[in-house]
């Protein structure tokens, strides 16, 4: 299973470190954008728990990816990697965010990927909220089964 | 000046062929992804005025734009052209809508466009909107002087 | 009909202009990938002879397109965008060139479009070529009736 | 290491599951765009020999991959994750291949990426060719020192 962790956000980045952790431990490819704050977190967590980590960047060199990543995917395509970060997840967890991040929740519900917010991100009407990492993790999970 | 017109759903035809139409009173060329129902009506819109059309469509064939296109992209990049039809836009103005235009407007925000959410369509906090077809394209041109 | 002329190199720039002149006269759209050098000269001969002029530039700015063209397409997707200038074109000519025309070559070719190279161009085996501008453009019109 | 393997043609699996299998043995991760002939080839070697895999398909969905790609980015942009496919790579080794093969030794060669053909592949003027995989492997590894 892999499940793309979304958003930004200093002040998100124990929650993304969080979710990485736990979607670890349940055995899953964490994949995010590969650059800082909720980015860098979610593969942070994820590698604390032993995990497997993808980061999909932007540009078109490896180096611009977090160090938390075990496999960079160099895009290229700037802003339009943001379809890629999420079709490439099973499933999609969000925490905080700006626009980047609407614009992946957009893209993500527009492939029928299963999507959680965590709370504390942004509103978005339809979309599956979570209180908490544990719960934004068992969410997304049960959506795959 | 280029303008973009986003949207979906086919109650919002008559309001995106307005909007098509004011905006080529004004000079501006109309921008669309290309296909049916609100980009299409608003293409339709300014051509019914004499203006100017650009479609950005997702496949790798011109065919697939709507017959109001004067000018066609084929982009060959799916849903990932969203971002093309946007950052062609010198400013954003969204009619109805869905997933796909909801990733539209996060992307446009993302770069800076001004974005004008006609009365009816999606909810986002931090746009701008309009309550008529009118007032959106006088919000939108007011941004751009 | 759209056109794509696709290419580099300073000491093309004639062929170039004089490639876009002949396409204008027919009556086709220019496309390019809105930058200096081959992609200028062929916009620009399409202005001189009257024509319209289409540049689908790889930056999120329509300002980086150079001054010839009518209507721009920003796609913010970089070299990505190369793929979009050749499947938005009905024929490809290719006049001069480095390793980014190489790649339109490959991806039109892939695409099934005509193809044709300007003698002192790439060498590409299975691609057509001519030895002048009139006979390039003669024999791109060829293949699209 | 990454390296990333690009080609097509049945006839020219035998040496791309060779250079799979080395390039494993050599520690490095081995990329490419995850469908068949020579993508799945290089792959399978790879794993033959323990390695990891990584495939960069074209469309929305993960299953699009071959069965030996141990983490799929599904990129949803069609031809265009070609720049993906090399951008991602260290370096380059072309085994066979056709007009995608061919764009992707532009784009790769644009971005000054090391770039190997095997003999028996694509005719490109300026870039370095091996006579075996082995050669080929230890020409890409060579320009990475």
């Amino acid at each position: 299973m892999q499940v793309s962790v979304i958003g930004s956000g200093a002040e998100h980045e124990a929650a993304a470190e969080e979710i990485g952790r736990l979607l670890a431990e349940r055995g899953c490819v964490v994949v995010t954008g590969g650059l800082d704050e909720v980015m860098a977190a979610a593969l942070r967590g994820a590698k604390a728990a032993g995990g497997t980590t993808l980061a999909i960047v932007p540009g078109e060199l490896r180096s611009e990816a977090n160090p938390w990543a075990d496999h960079v995917v160099a895009t290229g395509i700037g802003h339009a990697r943001n379809l890629a970060v999420v079709a490439t997840g099973d499933a999609v967890i969000a925490v905080g965010g700006s626009w980047g991040t609407l614009s992946e929740i957009g893209l993500a519900m527009r492939l029928g990927r299963p999507v959680v917010i965590l709370e504390g991100g942004l509103a978005v009407d339809g979309v599956q909220r979570a209180g908490t990492p544990a719960e934004a993790v068992d969410a997304a999970l049960a959506r795959l089964r």
